[in-house]
């Protein structure tokens, strides 16, 4: 059963993911000059910051100026990450793509420990979520459930409580006539392999055949670009991933928090692949070294060591 | 089409693989020590050393001494790379496991490059090896077709060019009454995608569907455990890969040389899917360490450092 796209869309999350995390300091000229590289690759759609507390991430206390000095691209939006109705609020304020979007941790004691909130209370959160955005005509874009395939907290993470999780999500929509127009699942502690994402996708795709599905995946555990194959198996056809595998250093001991996925890796196998990014991947490539020049150490990436096949499928010759 | 095995056979190749690469120097004891350690966690086939020119590969000038120092273990073969019927006959002087072996590469510009043979000279060399083997009772035990996925120097590698070097080989091994009784494909230089890897394995299974396969997968450009998933969900239950990833430097500029896929990351991703490997995981994960602490840089596993879920699932409880 299997149903690869012939496209697919990725969400590149490499700027927000690995400078809130990089000890830094990163200069704000640095973060819009590695955000406008990113944004002339190709990619459609570039998490640029998130508007958290900028006691808790110092990395991120730049996220208004950078906002609003990027430059536009045609067909390339921006967007980033707030958790509670603050950020939404900062977020507004920038010329950035701010869709409505709503979150909930499959894992009850991941959301303590991340949110402070409990299932019932993020729930809640939610419905203040939905009302502010229903009263500034914000559209509600996507919902994301964290820890769908494990968690370092609650153990392993049954399909059965990534569904009722759903569930939970779409009824506080249906409770203001609203649907779930896309689902995202993430890997948020590297917990997932293959074999996870084909029974929890499958899980999702009988009950709702018809509900957009995107994955966000980390690579913890080395399984990441198997586990966006598996999903592609699946039909996923929506992505986020960072540049360079931004995002957490796996060489630094930071446990639990590598990156996601890298970027140019999975653009190199998609089109290895047959399957469309609409990415320039040795434009991409650029764009990790630059990363890499920027944090000031070596990032986790492998096809920016490898090289891309350009230029021997270009000169080389098949008399083999 | 999925034909998952049930458990999977690993050719552990780290100390092989790395110790003739590292710049080192690595001393004798340190080999044994590391190759002694793999030995003890439930792996049942590493490759020690290779039996090359020390002039052209010095980090392997000991490998005698390595071979005759090694204890045994209940279970465990210690194996041994050689080119050419002078490496077979230096290895026939030690202990270890010396099968026969043929080899041919896809790619005829590699070969020549990699061995100064064309194919009609592999070829030659071939009969060389199986007449030897048969003088000395030596039996062959399977046949390599290295660049079977791709060449730097010819390009893209079809799967019938695959298929004519497996008949190539099968043909002198005719010759001598003997039949091809496994068959390794390596994607020597890293170009593999996981449809690759589908496409010619079906081509493969289509001509000879008993034929019992084995994949080589370099890690090159990050899709190296995706490709050994694609190749697993085809029935292939035999996988060569090495600890830590040791075998080739990502960070040192060997382009195209990077280590094989990272044997405790895909041993992970198999007992996390139910697919037997039979080792332990946490030992495995001791190995790597000893690993980087011996070459004295970092090492691209990532398992090493996200750690296994072990600590995760005695202790989490699932109250999600």
């Amino acid at each position: 059963m299997t149903d690869f796209p012939s496209r697919i869309h990725i969400h590149e999350e490499g700027p927000r993911e690995g400078f809130q995390i990089e000890p830094g300091p990163i200069t704000t000229d640095d973060k819009v000059r590695f955000i406008e590289a990113l944004a002339q690759t190709g990619l459609r759609e570039v998490q640029a910051v998130s508007f958290v507390n900028p006691q808790r991430v110092p990395g991120m206390s730049d996220a208004e100026t950078v906002a609003h000095r990027l430059r536009s691209f045609a067909g390339v939006i921006y967007t980033a990450v707030w958790l509670n109705l603050r950020g939404l609020e900062r977020a507004l304020t920038t010329p950035l793509h701010v869709p409505g979007r709503l979150q909930i941790s499959a894992s009850e004691p991941f959301s303590i420990s991340n949110t402070g909130k409990n299932t019932e209370q993020t729930l809640q959160e939610q419905r203040l979520v939905i009302a502010y955005c229903l009263q500034h005509a914000i559209p509600i874009e996507s919902a994301i459930v964290m820890t769908a395939f494990g968690c370092n907290l609650a153990g392993a993470i049954t399909p059965a409580t990534v569904l009722l999780r759903i569930e939970q999500l779409m009824g506080v929509l249906t409770e203001h006539g609203l649907k779930l127009p896309c689902l995202r699942l993430a890997d948020t502690v590297g917990w997932a392999h293959p074999r996870a994402i084909t029974e929890v996708i499958g899980a999702v795709r009988n009950r709702w055949p018809d509900l957009p599905l995107s994955l966000h995946l980390h690579d913890t555990r080395g399984t990441g670009l198997a586990n966006a194959y598996a999903g592609m198996a699946m039909g996923v056809d929506r992505f986020d991933s960072s540049c360079a595998g931004l995002g957490g250093c796996p060489f630094a001991g930071h446990q639990g928090a590598a990156g996601n996925i890298c970027t140019e890796d999975l653009v190199f196998m998609c089109e290895e692949m047959g399957i469309e990014t609409g990415v320039d991947l040795d434009a991409l490539i650029e764009c990790a070294h630059m990363a890499e020049a920027i944090v000031g150490h070596l990032l986790p990436g492998k096809l920016m060591r490898g090289g891309s096949l350009s230029r021997f499928k270009s000169h080389g010759v098949n008399h083999a």
